[in-house]
């Protein structure tokens, strides 16, 4: 119940049956779109995804930075009598009661062997499931028409763009930057341009030489248990001149060779057509300036496609910001990340470019004018964009996440005694909690404001439980939509089966577990998904961690050949990850079927899926079983403390 | 010194560091040619392959099967006189007591001790040189200019032509015909011919419905310790007619629709540049017309790709063919295999077709011309193969399989006593031992006689180890250049150890055991390979256990995430694999470097394998230590017993 009163506030899913259970409400009453994020569906063929004719009109609201946590005034009049527009504002007072209460429950003797018992009897239901059902799922499957694993949707729900290419891709792309442009001028320094050859002469190098060995991007056994090892395999050849060039947004090109190399990742995934991935781009909260900035890039370059999604992702690194003076507080952190978006929604004429960014991406690649992407002014970049316009689809950012080495320790223990982020100015990172909640808590608003004027909103899809402390996984218990990783869930049975019962999206990575935090064959997501955990398959670095062309694909065939699993194991993930990920209800519709936000066999459509119904029979008798459990008992109690 | 006996008399490879320490000869005195196998260089630019004018003239020489080999005899008298042709012919006597001696080695108690020990030894040793040296391999490979993991030529040592492209690509081919020629007569049954169309009507099917699950090829959990369910995977959708029809080379389209496949498989391992491949195709020994009408299915399709060389795979189903009364006794088996071969190899000028199979390859693929790849009539169409002649390369039949699943009890117990193939007319199947020893005499009189003639010779690489008796490994120890599988070494520490010293090829295929006969956790290649075994890694079977593209790059990737294989141990497995192959001395030359066949780091050039001399000079120094213990303890026995 705590939970479903987060999600409601940030218009974050909850599923219908769990809601059910616990609120008594009919599903089969609820409206489809009950629960469902608001995603913008893609326009129409005959709207141009461009107009700014249509964008809402600027509301002259005003928008300030309190403790940490942007507040929207209708006016001036209000804004100097404190009374800030009727949207949900975040209590932080209930929010730390509730974190207590999950916390106490957690580490509750009786509630933990009743969890675990629970986890243990769903894992030996589907053994059991899988030994007398298996031949009929299989047989269901094979006389499915036209359908099989190749060819059902699948979505990488967690994979870095500046990863996205394959260590092979990057060397590859490096070479040919180096033979075609070696006189381009690349960067700056101290006034002075540099060339791309001069670039690699100050490396003593001819890119020529250069192997994925010399590059040296790839993690191996020198990076388990070493995140910081792992974070500067980023640099290619040990080089952040060439991270700057190759791998950023913002650079002297414009992050020109990063636009286009990303753009060929988009391309073969077109090319294969059944798979999309929602890349996370960085904003750091450095500056106001970032938004901006990332819209151009995005605009200017055209980084388009019909196969990603965009999310947001923040390192928690205020610490390193503000040891170097670039940031007075966290609540400057806070504010320059969210402050551009809360503008660009309360007057979008003024913040075009960013307004489309968060609403719609470029037209379909009908255009072949991009394929010279230089950056130019940004008026005539925007001007061709624009003219140039054909159909467009719903493309735009669908979430935020949180994402560092989740295994450093923190000294502070967030509480309503917490400094609140204006204050909050010390030298000392706060701790994952504290980053977890300020950013739900501007989402949360911020998609208030923006479903108030019927724009879309934004999922919170933070790293958690990748390592370091189980709280970690109680803060995204609240506040997140779908968490990456989750592989503390392990060691902490009643969350777990919290996750479970609330069918919390997990995107799992285990070869990125396997160079990172732990080896494949002990990874849990076999077990996840057996105990009928939402577990969705992704990627997180194609760079570092994948051999093979197709990084989602090794992702999918290493799972189904250490494990074993069957084709309807494999397609039920590929269906999961279609469910946690940001497209569109439209698409969602398309890709798994009319119902799919429906539960249970009546929201699958095998023939798009690949999901035999048996299969989806026996999830929905499990969860409902599990439910009906709880809320008899929870029943049975009212009536003893009636009748007592 | 058994197996140097054996391997000299068949013209197979036995180390040359080995060889020393035996023979106490000074391995720097050898001609560089000295134990390479003959297989033809290319032909020089200027040369013409189809030249039959150079072909050797006709010997006249008779050949008579006796006793299951076959006696080649200078003319009539000869034969009369039984005065066979002068070339070493095996003795079973000798063999047997050769094969009885190993046996009581590989029982002995002390040996076993101590093989166990040195084994133990080996891995902890090369423990030892991976934690101190791990950094100083890697620092080596990356200043390595231009070479890398990518770039090293990989040979797939162990592939099935029948299953050589995956699920997906036998799919999409499949509809690919159905929709471009539904109209085309494909068969003939009873007289009636029959459509492409008739053929899925027949089936109930409809292509555009099919999918991978419906075509039912892949291995699964169904088919672990099930070699027989596996077997029929080999049936699409479970329909002989599809096999015969997509997947044989002798069918009414004259193989037209396998040979194309294979034609496809071939150009992407082309466009890939690094990858070889040595898919073997199927000999089975009921008519002695198998062999024309396979090298004539290879001349007409201009089945030719300079990323291939051909084994032959001789099924052990005597047993299956007896009971139909296709054959009268083993040794009529034998004779189909290999009296062909012999005939052309006495009169190459009477076996055009056969010669070239054996010989050389089609011209390379200058010639757009086989896009049309239907059958005509022979003479027309090889005489357009002459006509478009181009440069052509060293691709020929280099060397022989047994195949079959090794797991199959036989009752027989092979001895000197055993009936000889031609009084061999019982319905029972021969045993393991038996078919080796026979594929081996055979092979090798040939070799020899072929030796005589400036003409190739084949190698024997049988399946063996996979599962079934530990007498396989005896017997392959005695008779094979190099075996696939080898999985029961892990069971006899004195033959794996006798394997070590040897340094026979071993290719592993560690996804095929996962799906039929051993775990993947619990494969023994990365045990065997820290050792100091040679193995390869190879992908036996695409279609049923492969899921990406690029199947040898995910057999690869996968040993490399689940073993966390460093990049100097995957350059060491694919120099092994080219060391292991086929190819010629002049392109083993160019893949690894000039010296490649001297032994230790002077034969490795790390520019073009990038394996590090540091990992080089410890494997060789390691089998040098190994050798030494042995020969100084002989030479001490000996000394004791001079002075007794």
């Amino acid at each position: 119940m705590i939970r479903e009163k987060y999600a409601r506030l940030a218009y974050h899913r909850f599923p219908r049956t769990t809601a059910q259970y616990l609120g008594h409400r009919r599903v089969d009453t609820m409206p489809p779109e009950e629960g469902l994020p608001d995603f913008h569906p893609p326009p129409l063929p005959q709207e141009d995804p461009y107009c700014l004719d249509n964008a809402p009109p600027n509301l002259g609201y005003l928008v300030r930075m309190q403790g940490g946590i942007l507040f929207v005034y209708d006016n001036k009049k209000m804004l100097e009598r404190q009374e800030p527009h009727s949207l949900p504002y975040p209590d932080l007072e209930t929010y730390t009661v509730d974190m207590s209460h999950i916390l106490a429950l957690i580490t509750d003797g009786p509630t933990k062997t009743y969890c675990h018992r629970r986890l243990n009897f769903l894992e030996s239901k589907f053994s059991l499931h899988e030994m007398l059902n298996e031949m009929s799922e299989f047989k269901e499957l094979k006389s499915n028409p036209h359908r099989d694993f190749y060819n059902v949707r699948k979505v990488d729900t967690h994979i870095h763009a500046a990863a996205c290419m394959n260590q092979k891709h990057l060397l590859r792309f490096i070479k040919h930057t180096y033979q075609t442009e070696p006189d381009r001028t690349v960067a700056e320094k101290r006034g002075r341009k540099i060339t791309l050859r001069q670039v690699f002469d100050s490396l003593h190098m001819d890119p020529y030489d250069l192997t994925v060995d010399s590059l040296d991007v790839h993690a191996g056994r020198q990076t388990f248990h070493r995140f910081d090892k792992f974070n500067s395999k980023y640099n290619p050849v040990g080089a952040s001149e060439l991270r700057d060039l190759y791998l950023k947004t913002e650079n002297y090109l414009g992050g020109e060779y990063f636009a286009r190399m990303v753009k060929e990742v988009a391309r073969e995934m077109e090319e294969s057509k059944y798979q999309y991935s929602e890349p996370r781009l960085s904003i750091y909260g450095r500056s106001p300036e970032e938004w901006p900035n990332l819209a151009r890039w995005f605009i200017q370059h055209k980084v388009y496609s019909p196969n990603m999604r965009w999310i947001i992702q923040v390192p928690r690194i205020y610490d390193i910001f503000r040891a170097k003076k670039l940031l007075p507080s966290f609540g400057k952190m806070l504010e320059n990340i969210f402050l551009p978006l809360f503008e660009a929604t309360v007057n979008p004429q003024d913040h075009q470019e960013l307004h489309l960014f968060l609403k719609y991406g470029l037209p379909s690649r009908t255009s072949e004018a991009y394929a010279d992407g230089r950056p130019g002014p940004l008026g005539t970049e925007v001007g061709i964009a624009v003219a140039s316009t054909g159909p467009g689809q719903s493309l735009k950012v669908t979430g935020f996440d949180s994402v560092d080495d989740e295994s450093k320790h923190s000294d502070h223990m967030f509480s309503d005694k917490s400094p609140n982020p204006d204050i909050w100015t010390s030298e000392q990172n706060p701790p994952y909690s504290y980053y977890l909640y300020y950013m739900y808590a501007n989402i949360m608003v911020l998609n208030n404001l923006r479903r108030e004027r019927g724009l879309s909103t934004f999922l919170f899809r933070p790293h958690c439980g990748e390592a370091g402390s189980i709280t970690h996984l109680v803060s995204a218990f609240l506040t997140a939509d779908n968490i990456s990783h989750g592989l503390l869930l392990k060691k902490s049975p009643v969350l777990q089966y919290l996750y479970y019962l609330a069918q919390i999206p997990i995107a799992m990575s285990p070869l990125s577990n396997n160079s990172l935090f732990l080896e494949y064959s002990k990874n849990p997501l076999r077990e996840f998904l057996h105990k009928g955990l939402h577990v969705s398959l992704s990627t997180d670095d194609p760079m570092q961690f994948h051999y093979t062309k197709e990084a989602l694909m090794e992702e999918y065939a290493i799972a189904a050949q250490v494990w074993k699993l069957s084709t309807c194991d494999l397609c039920e993930i590929a269906r999961n990850s279609v469910l946690q990920s940001g497209l569109s209800h439209q698409e969602k519709q398309k890709f798994l079927g009319q119902n799919y936000y429906k539960e249970g066999p009546e929201g699958n459509d095998i023939r798009k899926t690949n999901v035999a119904q048996i299969r989806m029979a026996f999830r929905y008798e499990t969860l409902c079983n599990e439910l009906s459990f709880l809320s008899d008992a929870m029943k049975s109690e009212e009536i003893t403390a009636l009748t007592q």
